[in-house]
This record gives C-alpha cells, sequence and structure tokens, in this order.
C-alpha cells in the first residue's frame, strides 16, 4: 500500500504546502501509516512554485512522525535529487517511463541514492492501447534497469491504468500486463497501479476502485498507489491477499492485518 | 447469476417444502430474478422424505411466477428427471462428477431432455488438492460429453470451491483452475462455482464471497451459483464486468445492468 493523499493537486494538501501547514500534512502522514500504508507517494502538486523547497519540507515534515519509506514523486529529476538527499529510509523514484532520455537520468539517480523506481509502461508516443506494447515496453524498461546494476526486484512496473469511462478496453490490457510483467525476469519485477484513475470521473468511485484492485490482485499485482483511508478498499484487498493464502486465515483476520 | 436461496438446507425453504406454503418459494423465485437472477437453482434439501414430489411441486410453483431457467439441484437422477419432465425452459442438471458411471447417468439425461449441465472436477477420489488434477478431470468430462453429442458451450465446468478457513491454498488453485478450463477446447466451456461455500464457517461472509467472486470474474468465470439478494455482491459482480468492457459504461451502470 503507497498511499496517495501527500498531493498538492488536492486542494488541502496544495494550500497546506503553500501555507506551510505541517500539521495537516503530519495528519495525512500518520493516518496513512495507521492504516496500513507502507510507503507514502509525495508530491508537490501542480501548483508548487518552488517545488525543490516544497519537496524538501514536506519529506521534513513528514519524517519527524512517521517511519515509513516514501515515493518521492515529480516528472523533475532535480526535484526527486532533492529529496533523496534527504529521505531517512530507502526511497522509491515515481517515475520512470520507457523513454531512453528518462530512463538515464532516473536510474542514474536510483543507483547514485540506492533507490527504487517505479517505471511507466509507456514511452513518448503516449501510453499504449495493448497489453503486447506495454509487455514490450516493460522489457526495454528491465533491460536498461539491469544495465545500470538495478535489479527487478527494485523496479516497480505500472502498466498505467485509465479511466473505465473513457477507456473502457483498456481495463481487460492492463490486468493482462500485470501477469505478464511478472514473467518477465527471474526475480520477477514488482508491479504497481495508480488504481483511483480507473474510477476518474466515474460514479461509484469506491466500487469501481476496489473491484479493480481485487482483480489486479488475483493477477499478481505485488504494489498500489491508493488512498489508505477508503476502509472498504482496504479490507477488499485484505480479503483478496487472503484468499491467494499471503496471510493465514483467523477469524478476525481484518484487525490482524492491520494491527501488523 | 444463478440464484442458490430455493434449497431445502435453508431453515425457511425446508419449512415451506414440508407445509407446502407455495408463497414462501414464489417469492424467493421472484425476489431472486429482480435481482438479476438469469437461472435458479432447485434442491429439495436434505430433509425431504419425497424428494421426487417436492421437486416437483418446487417446479410448478416456481414456474407460475417466473420465465427463467432452472437448475435441477440433486444426487439423484430419478429426482433430476422428473424435474426434467416439467421445466418450461432449457434446464441445467446440476450435477455430475468426472466419475463413469455418474456422467453415463446425466449426460444420458442431458441428451434426452437437451440439459445443460454443470460438472464437478472431482471424483470417486474425492476433490482435487491441485489445479492439475482438476484440470485432468474436467478434461475428460468434456471428452466424455462430446460422446454423447454434448458440446462444450452446453457444459458449465465446477472446479469445487472450498471454506477459505479450512483450505485456505485451494483458492488459488481454484481461480488457476477457472482460467484453464477455459482454454479447454474451442468453444470454450462455461465455468461455475458454488460461491458461498468459500466464506462457510467464517467471519465476514458477505466480504469473502465479494471478492472471491471478483477474482473468479478476472480469471475468466462465466457463471456463478449465489445468493442474489447480496446488493454488495451483486454490485461487486456488476463492476467487474463492467471493468472487463462486458457492458458498456454510463454513470448509472449498477442501476443498468439490474433492469436489463
Amino acid at each position: 500500500m503507497i498511499g496517495e493523499l501527500i498531493n498538492g493537486m488536492f486542494k488541502d494538501v496544495g494550500r497546506a504546502i503553500i501555507d506551510k501547514e505541517a500539521d495537516v500534512i503530519q495528519h495525512l502522514a500518520e493516518d496513512q501509516v495507521r492504516a496500513g500504508a507502507s510507503v507514502l507517494d509525495v508530491n508537490t502538486g501542480p501548483y508548487s512554485k518552488n517545488p525543490k523547497d516544497d519537496m524538501k519540507w514536506l519529506i521534513e515534515s513528514i519524517q519527524k512522525v512517521v517511519d515509513v519509506s516514501l515515493a518521492l514523486d515529480s516528472t523533475k529529476p532535480d526535484v526527486i535529487e532533492e529529496g533523496l538527499k534527504l529521505v531517512k529510509k530507502r526511497a522509491i523514484i515515481n517515475s520512470t517511463n520507457a523513454d531512453e532520455a528518462k530512463m538515464e537520468a532516473i536510474f542514474g539517480l536510483a543507483k547514485k541514492y540506492n533507490a527504487q523506481v517505479i517505471a511507466l509502461a509507456m514511452d513518448k508516443s503516449g501510453v499504449p492501447n495493448n497489453s503486447q506494447k506495454r509487455l514490450e515496453l516493460a522489457a526495454t524498461i528491465v533491460a536498461k534497469a539491469i544495465d545500470f546494476g538495478i535489479g527487478p526486484e527494485d523496479l516497480f512496473l505500472d502498466p498505467i491504468v485509465l479511466p473505465v469511462n473513457v477507456a473502457q478496453a483498456q481495463g481487460r490490457e492492463v490486468l493482462e500486463s500485470i501477469r505478464e510483467f511478472r514473467l518477465l525476469s527471474d526475480p520477477a519485477p514488482n508491479t504497481t497501479i495508480g488504481l483511483s484513475n480507473v474510477s476518474q470521473g466515474t460514479k461509484h468511485r469506491s466500487l469501481v476502485n476496489r473491484t479493480f484492485l481485487v482483480m489486479a490482485v488475483a493477477n499478481g499485482l505485488t504494489s498500489a498507489i491508493l488512498d489508505p483511508l477508503d476502509k472498504d478498499l482496504v479490507d477488499a484487498m485484505i480479503a483478496a491477499e487472503l484468499i491467494l493464502n499471503k496471510n493465514i486465515y483467523c477469524d478476525s483476520f481484518l484487525d490482524a492485518y492491520r494491527k501488523r
């Protein structure tokens, strides 16, 4: 569970970043970790005027209250590097894609700072419209990472989830990609998805999110960027992992998972 | 959606069968069809003293109020045949397994009365403990059906769901079987599961049921015997089919599905 809530695109968070209200950020960090997130995504958002300073402030604020890994979420390598200098635990860079120049920059940083990497199965020509093309891009990414001495176990391959209301045929392709990515190498690369995107603009967002997550877990998904405060979503994820025998059944399996 | 509620093992239904209270049965039939069931399972239950007469009475009662296919659920071929003589729509026999004598009896009835067949991937030695053995039994069943002139499209292969609290490792095997059964022939055989069994004896039954159903749909499941009155379960199933692009997205996709 990579918690998605510390992102400047959310109004409250964007305002807290501008006004430097650390307690808003810290509550979100604590709430997400309490709900089971083992990684927190950190994104200064589209309105940040000084993303390097804001990233620094966010990380310092978060690390005062929780002790988890951070996923440094930015399109700008210098913002990510600012974060990499500060993190106390091993970080995840969010993200590279399959573009040569992007991979050079991001894998270079990952190697220098011993970070893991989320890698999107897309390139300059955009998001593929089938699983075959996604697999080709994922293979390119895995090969390039190995060139940099970064093993598949430190990659999180993301097939890119699209909103079901505008790209309905892509759901099946993404699910297939999750299954296929795991077969790319031994050890298998990790996989992840930006879950909430599947329900963007739809009604019944929570239902669509948790249904997609369970289908993805059934296909072998190993992590997801999601809202850990959506209790129904986390319940569904826990039940899916139980069914796959990843945790031993007990009557209080929901509580037991959360207390780990 | 094969509605599971008309089964004498449920106390109210068992009593209604003994007391010949047709309205109890008819309400269950109407409620399940209204909730979206396209087939109703009919089982006289373990306490019926005259299962042939009771099957006849159940079918006559049900067919007075709804116009759907019935799944005639009995271990006794003569009880099934009594039902086959009465059904107005094409029936499903529930069930055969992979035993030679059982297949001879059930496929013979299916051919004579033009019925479809639910077939369990088990034999005299019991329920297999891995997907490989399930696949072997399923292949035996498909071959035998073809000998009787029954095509795979008229079979519902059931990998046999076991309770997660006593056979936790079997969940993954069953999900794999669902995927593999579909590849046994062209046209593909249908698949089905007795869903509620997965949560037998567990807490959070509805959560476990709907999570398993969504995972099974992700693996290609084409039907399930379930409780159509569990609204959260049916919502999850509708959302899963939406994600697989089986129905076109609209904001009111839940209502739209139910109004079909």
